[in-house]
């Protein structure tokens, strides 16, 4: 079973109703949007990711013989279910935000348009990506925000919820703006340029912290890196001060050092001395350990001397917002709307676009939420991506999404650049949506 | 590249490092000691999970052509490093807690002895594999406790963080106690029994609750829960009791309704009534929406008549505390103890065993943590798991760590077994590991 492959990897009951589906001709079109709902002050805009791997998915999705024989055996389906699972494709058509795009609460980021039981099956592995790339981005773009100018990093694989969340935290990071990952599977398969300093193990499986430092700038002499908080920060540059004219006889430059424990500001001012006593102004300060957008914010602010971030496990985790509130609701089942009342859940129904204004200055001034057969003003933002079940076009870069984002990210109004804000992005409903949502 | 193999998932800096290993001969054995340090109030216990994953990965950890040559292309690495690489295998001991330990701040978890280059290039997926699982395993302990001995199933597919996520996170609740999942990979990887209900879609796609409700108990004779929230609950519930009849006569019972909204104590109550009016006294309820171990805690302590829990982001997320300050740290290189001196992060030197006393009446009465060459009173818990790169002897069942966890959480003192305590659990050192400590 391969795990980033398999259609098993799916809640047991979308296999349940489409077997129920099957049984009674229900294949008619159903069309379901995916969005997300507000997620209070420290999120007051998304950013859209993860279609990308949509539509890899949906194009490559089948059951494969082991998963049929699964089922099969598994005693929960009838007889003959396997046989019909053997032959069904995704042969539907999505729409959706580009990748990198600043999106709100309550716009549809992927709609799927396909007969019901492949839109119904589909639910939980698109979720389970969109949703997470979706978090990670919106999370890595507050941070982007927070570092001004400053370079920022992922460090955050090893605390990233398991082998795919690192991967596509440290995409879903560089979109949002970040200049590098520590994660080589994202060098590899994805191009993020990927980054490195040395671990607090590597001093210490030294004698000292010099000849650590020496055997590492001779091992790799354009990427020197230095972290110095093994023992004591300061002593651990004046080491690199030491050391450095010894490296650069050898034509070797100190590009940086790292500290990652204690008060980082005060660390980098005191360090910022030293090396710059020793002549080492090019030598740049990486900082880390548990930062996040807050504590970026309040290193750029101390104006400490800090030339870059590496963040990890808060921003891996989007530890202080876990998940978002996200759903994927049927809108619509044989060209009839539907929508469910349950309590507190009121979602907006209809089939939708969504169209931007911008201010004479190119800032996002207002989005209208309406239906995509009303012909409303605005740039509208979701993309036809996927017809009969092929790419409309060729796959959409990474470096495209992020130049998106940060394009985006630019003109979103100031008051939604600040980390909490209670000052909403006017999203309004056009009047064919508010029409439809009183009916 | 197979992501659930690959060594480049792993941090750039784990590659670089090994090639300054290399160069220098520094191949002597290392040992590391993977711990998780204090949570705080609400996590006054861990459950230790994924090493027997870390194992399966550590025996097959191998570079394939297309990673090396990635390698070679990459310009970060001196030429002929990557035919190093290719020989290179796992040939190192792990020791580590069973799956399935209850276990405390301080304690390793896992323990990797091994020449140092491969001791180092595992750091980042070793730690990635065990602190998320047990990150899931803790946080599903806890719910499991809230519960009491109601029913509790994992629904977190859709927001864990990817593909690896959920499925771990369905194994590691179903080892804490979780009754089944909703996963249906993790029902065939590992046998975790898989289960479900219905969706607010599968309703909203027929013309009546009704119908779908008929047609869903018909398709799955043998496991009929139906939501009854789509439109009004109570108004939901009096559907099934006037179906059931019907259905009865057919030799279908109905097993549960699900209420996924709302005031779920309140709509419980309700239904029960109508369910017991209608002679369905054998029909369970079965809650679901944003749940974790606080309210599950308070809907049981409201008596409301709920038979059983299904649980999703919260817990797959482990949203409250989205990870875990864990670290996997030199303790000894070439026979030498190591131990760095960071500000605020001072960890306990040497290689460790835990020692565990029970009182009388077989509750845990206190851990002692002390040296592997001390002959300690207790318990020894962590036992050696693979010698030479191979395992020394089968893996560890599920359903074993799924009994260990299960009893352990019974020998759990009251005070630890709530949700929320300051009162710790007597962690103390030995006198020979406390010797080093302060030398």
């Amino acid at each position: 079973m391969d795990l980033e492959r398999t259609p098993l990897l799916t809640d047991l009951y979308e296999l349940t109703m489409l077997q129920t589906y099957l049984e009674h001709g229900m294949t008619e079109r159903a069309v379901f949007e995916f969005f997300v709902r507000p997620a209070g002050p420290r999120r007051p805009f998304f950013v859209a990711a993860g279609v990308e791997h949509t539509l890899d998915w949906l194009s490559g999705m089948h059951f494969e013989e082991p998963e049929l024989q699964w089922i099969r055996d598994s005693g929960l389906f009838r007889d003959g279910f396997a046989e019909e699972l053997a032959s069904l494709r995704f042969t539907g058509d999505v729409t959706a935000l580009p990748e990198g795009t600043v999106c709100f609460p309550g716009e549809p980021i992927v709609r799927v348009s396909a007969p019901l039981p492949e839109a119904q099956l589909v639910e939980s592995r698109l979720m389970n990506i969109v949703h997470f790339q979706t978090l990670i981005a919106t999370k890595a773009a507050r941070c982007r925000i927070a570092a001004d100018d400053r370079r920022v990093v992922d460090f955050g694989l090893r605390r990233a919820h398991g082998a795919e969340a690192g991967l596509w935290a440290a995409r879903a990071c560089y979109m949002a703006g970040f200049d590098a990952t520590a994660t080589v599977a994202a060098g590899m398969r994805y191009g993020v340029p990927v980054t490195g300093t040395m671990a607090h193990s590597f001093i210490l499986s030294h004698d000292s912290e010099t000849e650590a430092f020496e055997r590492f700038a001779h091992s790799h002499p354009n990427n020197v890196v230095l972290l110095i908080d093994t023992y004591d920060v300061d002593t651990g540059a004046r080491q690199v001060a030491k050391l450095a004219p010894r490296l650069r006889e050898a034509g070797i430059a100190v590009r940086a050092v790292r500290i990652d424990s204690g008060d980082l500001a005060s660390h980098a001012r005191s360090v910022r001395t030293i090396l710059d006593d020793a002549g080492l102004q090019e030598t740049g300060i990486l900082v880390s350990g548990g930062l996040d957008e807050d504590s970026i914010a309040a290193l750029v602010a101390s104006g400490a001397p800090i030339d870059g971030f590496g963040v990890g496990s808060k921003v891996d985790t989007s530890a202080d917002i876990a998940f978002l509130d996200s759903a994927y609701k049927l809108h619509e089942y044989a060209g009839r709307p539907r929508n469910k009342r349950s309590e507190g859940k009121q979602d907006l129904p209809g089939i939708k676009q969504v169209f931007r204004h911008f201010d004479v200055d190119g800032r996002m001034a207002g989005d209208i939420i309406g239906l995509t057969e009303e012909a409303a003003a605005g740039q509208p933002l979701l993309e036809t991506v996927m017809r009969d079940g092929r790419r409309t076009g060729p796959a959409g870069t990474l470096d495209g999404a992020r130049a998106r984002c940060g394009e985006q990210l630019g003109q979103l109004p100031a008051s939604l650049r600040a980390l909490s804000t209670e000052s909403g992005y006017p999203v309004t409903l056009s009047p064919g949506l508010n029409r439809l949502r009183s009916e």
